[in-house]
């Protein structure tokens, strides 16, 4: 079997191995506090700006987003995100968990727009009975966001100014970040974030770290004390170490880029032939996730040989279902050699 | 500087780095659906007698401990756990972050004992206002302790005793299980602890592993939909199987054993020879984990070579503190020698 | 000015007024534990035919659906709710700040149906990713809706047995139950929702108290310890004897019933009446709660005189909103007659 | 039987009543935004100094607790309280149902001091693991506290003092504030409190109300948004003019004061002839509880005719416990008579 179900299937870059196997044994502090993790912000840095940024690591997308977001929202707040947000269908209610609403605007190819947000805020501070609702209190979106779609600078300017107007802390999930930052649609830099953002991070998992997120507090007044929140909800590492050497290696020279690039070069690939192929997608996507549009029929001869999600993102009608392939910064130019041999002869023999 | 300030202060054993690049590029399902946490399973449960008890694999010690006891306790209950226990003063408020008060009774050496408890429990339910207090709901231990001490078969059964006297769900944190399991004073199995307590874990972090807690669940009955839980809390780690890897190799044979037991010996040895240079201790530890008593002078020149808790652990007058020497799996003879060769030094210099 | 703006827009009826007085100076335990309540108790379970029911007094409806809600839910669930379900909109965000997601479904006429729950309970346990998502654990329905509507006995047996077969508990928020249950359309008793529901409530403040909630919790083995958790929510009233007093004299004879007859009779004259003058509605309401569509300037023009809801419930076009308009025990005849003749006017003038 | 278990036994002060009977049937908005809410803050505003104060009315004290302390609190932060304070005892973990831990401190006759204080902040930033514990973030005291003292004037300060040094907000529970601020003892005014704290509430429930708690807020801007709290915790009363109606009543002259003096008057009677009866006290209070120390055989016979806390404040030694006695606006002179001369008989009897 071969794999395109997710990004997250293998381990991690050999030299990430490397650089773990080199510094095995030498001592250091726990939770963070090494002089890992502080070469990894000095690197991180190089694409930063502002002095005042703070960067924690954290070890995984839920606990950073939940991590993130419980510490800014007051208690009568909730965080604006699309209704296909991560946070507002995959992490098991770990935001309402600790006592949040998420309000959710419906989504345009994984995205919300600034007019959108302005107009959800608008319309609560209007209402006759707003305190009897939750008060927006930030903005999540992701990108790229769940349907492997990326925002533009030009709209993520406009999210930042309806943001900054309403004083809405906006935070961005950059679990796949890479595939944004490398994609050929892309015109947004990670200092663009920085600068547009309060918060973001930079995923490490499923760009060839074994594990880590690095976030990004571009205004750390809005959680002035977030190590005792990484603690409480679970994220801080005791071997904190660990992280640090992973995003040291990852930013130490263009590795994290890279990376990135040889993922979403091959799910561009697939998805020019696919659609060569005669395949409609439900949208085109510029990053590592594509979602082309199957016979049901061919997706059971599939799935004999490659592992994908076909199951789990709808149908167009009752014989096609949409299935989301992925690639990775693990996924060989041969498995996707292979995967597109038998489907063009699978076509064929239709 | 040599470090024996805490146990995890290296990578991990080198069994465990080479099974992870063994691995590396082979493919896998995600969020611990895979292969190697099976295979880690059935390792573990070789331990094991109930054919119901489940196990499960987190990253860390306060993730372990918040996700169990959030998946136990019902909203109107608290846990019991002695005053020094890990949840009631160095997790940063998680558990009472999930809605529920820890409550706390005097410690003796770390511990607390049956009577105890049944008091509390029989207070509770016979104060005239018991329904405006928290009712207590379950139990947690620490084995061994945070001050290295162990419960005995005999204690552990009482305190199991009474739990399901009362119907008190009693949870053991293993953070550092290896030590207690292979210590001299010990009589308890990882059977034994299956039988009397309902979930415990078996941590990996401080025993060789670069992270993990292998949660093992007796009553799977009072959680019976963990999983969920397990990613409401950030602790479902997307490559779930850096988890299964490390816990199959240090359960294959006796690794995880014998990397305890590395360390009990040499903290053992620290502290008889502490002894014998005629130091007191707050407490005789017989685990990984040693406390003696140095006077403030000493501990300002110890402090240039050794990395030790000199200062977190309290005084017993003004001019002498108890000091935390804590030693594990890859604490080397050399750097024993090292210390007990200095300390002999300096306090014959006195 | 006369207002139709809400029904809790005066006092209590007299009836209550007086027991209060003539109760006033004789002392009684506090925090429920009363003969008042004991009366009130007896006195509505009149009404049920299950021994094992119990009844709870709490002072307000948010406060009364927070308190059962987070009382039943185990932390990786959520509450089945309609779109426009109070719990959803006009909480403050109540129920996800004791840790729970409200799972929205589409509304038709403030009501959700069985199929509807059917189809999101399976969706969910079919899934690839179920553990990611928040599991449904309850279902929220009110009776009558937030738009005025009533579920049929049919309807409700078809959501009670698919929630019993999905083991999901369903509850009732019965804050106007009385409209409900004395309207021409109704054709379900309290027993009927007793053997129908898991909990539901029957609304004092709305309808005649000067405040107060009966929760009769039908299936108490979903929540065995509910005084602790009315404590912890704050819903215990020390002089918790005035919610038995007043409830005690609504349910002596039918004063709960008639003073509900009176607020959905004077309100279905003025829907008949609206009607005739020929203005549309949003929908047809069978009880206090009326949605006439008003032209903008006429609702200017009532304005002056009347209070409604005029401005929150969105407009049908440019030109028209519409109103809520709504009558309680304490609406007069001549209030009623008065806008009607106003709006007679007005409507000529045009 | 005559009751002196609490002082919320009965209803309400007849004029309350009578202004309820006065205004029922007016017509006014909902959720406390009407004319009476607005004459009861005018009427406590002649006994403020400053014009930012704000000021709202709850129900009941566990609620207006949780509700300031949780709109007060960053999530990474508890409360420090006296061991006996009420939220670490008497309101079934409301507060840790909020996500707070309670610090406690031991009490000294109920109360804290700014010394104690003082030292648990810094020995909590001393701390090399400060990251891993709970910080402290803001103080609460009760005034009088739970054993009937009261802090003076110079106390309080202190408090206070130490309390802006560390940026720590102050919140006074007054659930019985009138007992306090009229006993003989007392050298504080409201405005002191307000000058001092940064929230306090007076309190309404335990001095003549049916119910109620005034909160007043100094330092609005730690909590701005405070309405959209109350709602969310369940405390915004549809009806909120019957708090408003309370509470002019009880300030539109002297009447909190003069049924506050009531209660104090016959307790501190009681103390006087019951410590000239011989009778020793756990401590001496200067308001409208105390606390006798009677032989458990006087208590059996006490007990056929008078309802005390006799049970629940434990025992000085195996023949002798702890009574509570307390008095309120509305004990009569008879029953401290009929008390008084049954204890003088029961006394000489032995």
């Amino acid at each position: 079997m071969i794999s395109f179900y997710n990004d997250y299937s293998e381990g991690a870059h050999e030299r990430i191995l490397d650089a773990l196997i080199r510094t095995n044994r030498l001592q250091s502090g726990g939770y963070g506090e090494d002089e890992y993790c502080e070469e990894a912000k000095t690197l991180i840095r190089r694409h930063l700006r502002k002095s005042e940024t703070e960067i924690h690591f954290l070890v995984g997308g839920t606990q950073t987003n939940t991590t993130v977001i419980a510490s800014i929202l007051k208690p009568w707040q909730g965080v604006i995100a699309a209704d296909t947000g991560h946070i507002a269908v995959h992490e098991s209610g770990a935001i309402e968990a600790t006592g949040h609403k998420v309000l959710t605007l419906p989504h345009h190819e994984g995205k919300i727009n600034a007019g959108q947000i302005e107009r959800l805020v608008r319309a609560h501070f209007d209402s006759e009975s707003f305190e009897h609702q939750v008060q927006p209190g930030m903005v999540y979106i992701s990108q790229p966001t769940e349907y492997g779609t990326i925002y533009s600078k030009a709209e993520l300017q406009a999210i930042s100014a309806v943001c900054r107007k309403f004083h809405l802390p906006l935070f961005i999930d950059g679990a796949r970040l890479g595939a944004a930052l490398v994609c050929a649609e892309n015109d947004l830099t990670i200092a663009d974030l920085e600068e547009l953002a309060d918060v973001f991070y930079i995923g490490g998992t499923k760009n060839g770290a074994l594990f880590g997120e690095a976030v990004v507090i571009a205004s750390p007044e809005l959680t002035p004390y977030f190590r005792y929140m990484i603690k409480q909800k679970g994220g801080m590492l005791a071997k904190g170490r660990l992280l640090g050497i992973q995003f040291a290696e990852l930013f130490r020279d263009d590795l994290y880029f890279d990376l990135a690039r040889h993922a979403v070069t091959l799910a561009q690939r697939l998805q020019k032939c696919i659609e060569e192929l005669g395949y409609p997608f439900m949208l085109k996507s510029p990053t590592n996730q594509i979602f082309p549009v199957f016979p049901d029929e061919l997706i059971h001869q599939l799935e004999e040989k490659y592992s994908c999600s076909y199951w789990d993102w709808g149908r167009t009608d009752p014989q096609h279902s949409i299935t989301r392939i992925v690639t990775s910064w693990a996924t060989s130019e041969e498995a996707v050699n292979s995967f597109l041999n038998d489907l063009q002869k699978l076509t064929n023999a239709e």
